[in-house]
């Protein structure tokens, strides 16, 4: 009797295990819930599929040894181990998480969207887009402002021509340079602001279009003037071995333009049409024009307006009228809850808009004029801290800063600190101006939302690092935008329509 | 003329980038906008406070020939090169997007539960908790049951007894252990159904317990059984070589228990208690009881469940309420609404009871009783098809079924697609037995959720891959169970409150 008790009850894992190894080829399936390795039961359908075959083959031999074997197996089905989520054991695989991440998102947005259709039904109106821009179908005045733009063009081309000819001296020609600067960003705004007829969108589309030509036509300025001041050194050695191109970075089959020659009309207007904001008498150019980038690009931009225009009018906007009345009542938890509804809508406009205007429009602008640097922004997305992020989203201009303004500055032998802090403040001055002035009301809260980058750089970058400080970026971007909006439209609100209904 | 003229035009990139080599000691800034490697931006602040330092020490030197190089430095900013999201740009680092889903999913769901505090205040509610188990304050039904089961364990280990020492016969044990066991899903069954004070919980507590207790007794029976069809079974040169224990299983200092010597009231209680329902003559036993990590998982138990009760009753009971309408008007596109409004706050609360389940409370037990084998669940989460995850979220159950039902009836010759279909089969079984019973309703809606898994699995397994699938499993959680619980609270309503009303 106690001979087989001992049979039955002293199978060991050790031993349980070995035999599990010789046997493993034979009886994969009845491993399956002692060999708990975590991938084992994944293959547990097509193994046991097997198993079953070759033991229905087998059973007729019948084998007592196997048989007894199997029972042992059996009657031993557990091991000493740790639950996965234990630290102790070193398991460290989440991968699924991602998917669900993703899977959370989609589900709850289309929630929030179908909810918003069964609220407000269908709200996409293309007509109503058009009174965006016309207020008065006989007058035009964001058209006429382009139109007029091309008198600046020419002014800043022609003031070169002199100072290249030397019938302006350099001085006089700075002048010259300032007034017609400051005009440009004048001129219009004062067209805003008094012409009746003018929309905010028409307004901000001009408006925006000026601030483009100012920052052009200052690199321009700039870019003539070191070709002067370069002309002025003189070193021969030097010299010579510049004067001997590489063919790889012009394709060879250009021609290389010298500084005076540049002054041409064709010259400037490709200038002021090229995806960038600083000037160089000869860009690189891309070999030919691809149809098929330029025909995908034109699509992603199109689709992107429409998609834009839509989820505006649909999911922006009622969100925004109904948190009117709690800015009024200054609800702050009403407040801070449509704060965040708007915040995810906003976000993904924000990110469309991205696409569609930083990758889309100006790629297919540069492969139109074969244009060769297509840097238009950088892995913004990766970015762990604010200066990264806001040197990197926007490279048109952050490379204008940088060398017309930044650098300028530190050669005059102002300390980092400050000129990083000129750059922010200029780009402070140019959000308010383009936000304020088309909305006739000066309330500096795009002001204040750049001038807050400091000192949120600040913060993040000493505070927050890696993933941290990534997700503070984003949240700085998700949450920050939808504020200043709430602030302005609330403002707007009460200026124009709440009159109205009183 | 012409001479400096080449000189400023003539500054090719190849030149350029070789003399920023050579500068980049002295000129970090400068190199910025030129040198556009992504990473490069990043350091800018740091490099360009050196550079100014180090500028303002070199300026008296005033060197001509740097001054000339820098110029043409700035002269030209551009070099041919792609978008980083253009594909033939092979940028591939997207790491930053999984913080955005994280800083999303983060901000849209305090959003929601913000909106919830302000539209229905504070529901929490201890005590309403307690009107859950208690009815009438002087019955206890559900504690009576749990103290009866007792019995049913009893006359288990009566019977093995007899069975041991062949007072019964074989078929007579066979026949007491069925009537037991089918007593043991009847009797609770029956109280629940037939005793008014009980309550929907409680209820539900007492047959999940009696169901684990059935589950449990069913393997106690078949692996006595196993012993002694092992010990008839004979062979001695296998079995002593199997009487020799490895010592690095059982720790050593432990007392190995041979057949009729497990059927101790003892051996029995540990195995009631035990986080596992696959009985073990041995179980692998931990060396000791750590105090820390006991308390780590009693903190966690006690967090969660008072987590859980507040979300349900401030999160999950408002949507149902509000979703009983669209249900009763069947009011479609307010269903989807609504299942996708529970979808969320269900799967967390979900969630949350998996780990305060199945990582704290069944670790707090195990560690309790030194119990060995901590693997309660695997990587479901990574879990790429269906079948996958219901092998891996419930290891006991999930063992268990492999043990005493799948592998059995493959033993019988019964085919693999069968046997999976047959567990799947048990499994709904109880599902809708420890739903329907409590709530004394019949709608098979548990019973129906389960079976669509066998459907499911095969069209995700047999369409969806990788990640693709991983989400089409997250999918189904996520949306599978409250459309369940929205079927049963719906009729249970409608059973029970709506009548009250009318």
């Amino acid at each position: 009797m106690g001979d087989w008790n001992a049979t039955t009850t002293t199978t060991t894992g050790a031993q349980t295990r070995r035999r599990r190894a010789t046997l493993a080829a034979t009886r994969g399936v009845s491993l399956q819930p002692v060999n708990c390795a975590s991938s084992a039961s994944a293959e547990l359908p097509a193994r046991g599929g097997e198993t079953v075959r070759e033991r229905s083959l087998e059973r007729p031999r019948g084998d007592k040894k196997r048989r007894r074997n199997e029972i042992s197996d059996r009657l031993s089905c557990h091991r000493t181990q740790e639950s996965l989520l234990s630290s102790s054991s070193g398991f460290r695989n989440y991968r699924g998480i991602l998917n669900w991440c993703v899977v959370m998102l989609v589900l709850s947005n289309s929630r929030l969207f179908l909810e918003n259709l069964i609220k407000y039904g269908i709200l996409v109106d293309p007509i109503q887009v058009i009174s965006l821009f016309l207020n008065d179908p006989y007058s035009w005045p964001a058209a006429c402002l382009l139109i007029v733009s091309n008198v600046f063009i020419l002014v800043g081309l022609y003031t070169e021509r002199q100072l290249s000819k030397g019938s302006f001296s350099e001085l006089a020609g700075f002048l010259v340079h300032c007034i017609n600067l400051s005009v440009i960003l004048m001129f219009p705004a004062a067209v805003v602001l008094l012409v009746p007829s003018m929309t905010p969108v028409g307004g901000a589309i001009a408006l925006g279009t000026y601030t483009i030509l100012f920052l052009k036509l200052y690199s321009y300025k700039d870019v003539n003037l070191w070709c002067r001041e370069l002309s002025l050194v003189k070193a021969k050695k030097l010299s010579r071995s510049l004067s001997c191109p590489s063919p790889q970075h012009f394709k060879g089959d250009e021609q290389k333009v010298c500084y005076p020659g540049n002054l041409t009309i064709r010259d400037m207007y490709y200038f002021v049409f090229a995806p960038t904001l600083c000037y160089e008498l000869n860009f690189p150019r891309s070999p030919k024009v691809r149809k098929r980038f330029l025909l995908r690009r034109l699509f992603e931009m199109m689709f992107f307006i429409q998609v834009l225009v839509g989820l505006t009018q649909q999911w922006m906007i009622p969100i925004i009228q109904s948190s009117m009345k709690p800015l009024e009542d200054m609800d702050l938890s009403r407040m801070t809850e449509r704060l965040l509804r708007l915040a995810v809508p906003n976000h993904l406009l924000w990110l469309m808009f991205f696409y569609s205007f930083f990758h889309s429009s100006l790629n297919f602008t540069a492969e139109l004029l074969r244009f060769g640097d297509r840097q238009f922004y950088k892995d913004w997305w990766n970015s762990e801290s604010v200066t990264y992020f806001w040197q990197n989203w926007n490279i048109p201009v952050h490379k204008w800063c940088l060398r017309h303004f930044y650098k300028p500055l530190l050669r005059r032998g102002v300390s980092k600190m400050i000129s990083q802090s000129a750059v922010f403040f200029l780009s402070a001055f140019f959000h308010e101006y383009l936000v304020s002035v088309p909305l006739r009301m000066f309330r500096l809260w795009a002001f204040t939302g750049m001038m807050a980058q400091l000192p949120l750089a600040w913060l993040v970058g000493s505070f927050l690092r890696g993933n941290y400080g990534n997700a503070a970026v984003w949240m700085s971007i998700i949450i920050g935008q939808p504020f200043a909006i709430l602030m302005y439209v609330h403002d707007y609100y009460v200026m124009n329509y709440r009159l109205e209904t009183d």
